[in-house]
């Protein structure tokens, strides 16, 4: 296959990527929306909706094998598409945890709101938008917006521990608010975890390019025959 | 490179990874280890020596991608080589769920022990197990010990919903448990991560033999020129 042929597949690739990422964003949105909203038939249809991702990863998977194998790809280009199989399953993961918050949104509506939900929800809007700009960050190949999405996972982190404190104190005071609590908990920790799948992503995208300069100065570069 | 060198080398990457499956299933022991015994020192040992384990997944990484580049791998060999790279960051990821464990249990040996512990290190013995038995699965290419991983993630789940009852048993009958409670809880969860984690290997391996299945009888095997 000649090399603009591949240009053309990396792009389809980059786009498919872009599609997952899209699509996982939208549904830690509307889980946490069906949170705030209170809209227990959402969180359903985010339970029951997770096939699509499963497979639209297995597509994405297929598509960076095919590049492997029809082509003879550059060391650079190896990095890429086996990076995009990591971020592939990272994003699978990010749709994972939308399900986890969907069912414990199920919990807690079963019963009155404990609190106004503000963490939360801002806690989300911050992960959402670190899973969007770390998969640009690597279909740019921006290593400093890649360093942005780094940072702001400490951000989230200081949310999870506030939210933390807060949910203590409303558990100790009020035992009846123990297991309202608690899912509000679980559902910061899988937002943190979604943090945490764009903060992979961001180091891919550093690594990728650090990697690039090493080898440049080195002139290591394995390229193949 | 001639096949059975080829060969030489993937063992070599058979072996890396052994050696980092051992690495991270010995720091999650020891961090429960470091509950049971309330080893204080053995917790900060544990998160201080993280490293080791990150750069153990750099080496792997490397490894790989010199294999995908020096090689003109079959298309099972590709597969084998990128299902490596993701089965090396779910094991880097069991690294981290270790360091997460033996923070919480620093927070726990604070105060004194809330209830004997049964649970956890029975927790902790599968997902250690399951672990290893994913990576001897892929290893080995044995399918069978895959879907057996699998059907013990249910086993972990069951045990994660039993604690969590018996800790909110506790948090409502005496508020002054519920920090105690809570570490414990996360511990369970980040047990359950771990599980996760062997969970995804095993549905890689089972998806490589399956996908060889399907190859063969459909003759669409991607080989390389």
């Amino acid at each position: 296959m000649e090399r603009h042929h591949f240009e053309a597949e990396r792009q389809a690739l980059r786009n498919q990527l872009l599609t997952m990422g899209a699509l996982v964003e939208d549904r830690v949105h509307r889980a946490i929306q069906a949170l705030v909203e209170r809209r227990e038939e959402e969180a359903r249809r985010i339970i029951a909706t997770d096939k699509e991702i499963n497979d639209l990863q297995i597509d994405i998977d297929d598509r960076c094998l095919k590049l492997l194998a029809l082509q003879t790809p550059l060391a650079v280009d190896l990095r890429l598409i086996t990076s995009a199989m990591k971020i592939n399953a990272d994003l699978e993961r990010v749709g994972d945890q939308a399900v986890n918050v969907a069912e414990n949104v199920l919990q807690l509506l079963a019963h009155p709101p404990l609190k106004p939900l503000i963490d939360i929800p801002r806690m989300a809007g911050i992960a959402e938008r670190m899973v969007r700009d770390a998969l640009d960050s690597f279909v740019k190949g921006d290593a400093e917006l890649a360093r942005d999405v780094l940072r702001r996972d400490d951000e989230v982190d200081g949310l999870k521990d506030q939210l933390f404190r807060e949910l203590l104190t409303y558990m100790m005071a009020d035992p009846g608010t123990i297991p309202r609590a608690l899912a509000l908990l679980l559902i910061s920790r899988h937002l943190e975890r979604i943090a945490d799948h764009a903060t992979n992503i961001a180091e891919d995208v550093i690594f990728i390019a650090e990697a690039k300069d090493v080898r440049h100065h080195a002139g290591l570069g394995a390229e193949k025959p």
